[in-house]
């Protein structure tokens, strides 16, 4: 709860490029890596770790703003299905100690199989770490969807 | 909003005899084909197959009852790392028309590789409606880790 930590991608100012809605203590950030379009972040602004360290009265926003994030990538990605998880742990996967829920939209036969998603996701944590302190991505690209998104959320009145 | 479905292995009476804690509107259930031990689900009470079709104001009791249930497994699992996942939609690899979020415990080197549970996920699913459906679990072993878990929420104060 007391604000940023040095050398975390997520409390690194490129995360504000990368954010195109927000609420009073959470961002929704386009991954830099995504594993398929329209992969995003769910991330607190404070650098928490856990899904167990959210505020409870926080708990509530977070979920009502990801639903937003949701309805704003289905418009956006033409498609009402999605993955939606945290991994939390290092057993798990987790590779960046700040909380951060994945959002992928899916579409039909967009992966080999539905379930190669989460390889891909392992796969890319190392590099989003990489992709966000070293700011490799190409800005033009990202602003561009980042204000696709951004006026999508503010559109829908969120 | 309307109650139970037929046919809905997250609707069924065996449902009952596999959970081990209740909010007002949801349940956490011991999954009857577990991927890893632990590997439990939360649903709501109510046949809603949508995140998006949960009623706003149980938001917060989906939310902090989820993690109350990450405490009971943390505690009978004896670890803090865990995955949690929704798939929203057939193109997500969602078998089940109920909504259901996945926690599944994880520990050091359970899997071969961090990412295998995935793929066990998604080869898990059509095994959940049949055993939910046709009970071909072992009721005995089921009960056995259905108390021992009830114990523990009931312990902790929920």
């Amino acid at each position: 709860m007391d604000g940023q930590k040095n050398n975390c991608p997520f409390c690194s100012p490129v995360v504000e490029k990368a954010t195109f809605a927000e609420s009073n203590n959470f961002r929704a950030v386009y991954n830099i890596a995504p594993i398929l379009p329209g992969h995003c972040l769910i991330i607190p602004k404070n650098h928490l770790s856990s899904l167990l360290d959210i505020p409870t009265t926080d708990m509530t926003e977070m979920m009502l703003f990801s639903r937003k994030i949701i309805r704003v990538l289905s418009k956006a990605f033409g498609t009402s299905s999605y993955d939606w998880t945290i991994q939390e742990g290092q057993p798990a996967g987790q590779t960046i100690e700040h909380l951060h829920i994945h959002i992928i939209p899916r579409t039909a036969d967009d992966l080999p199989e539905p379930g190669d998603w989460h390889p891909r996701l392992e796969a890319s944590e190392p590099r989003l770490i990489d992709s966000f302190l070293r700011s490799k991505y190409s800005y033009a690209e990202l602003k561009s969807i980042v204000e696709k998104l951004s006026r999508i959320f503010i559109d829908q009145g969120a």
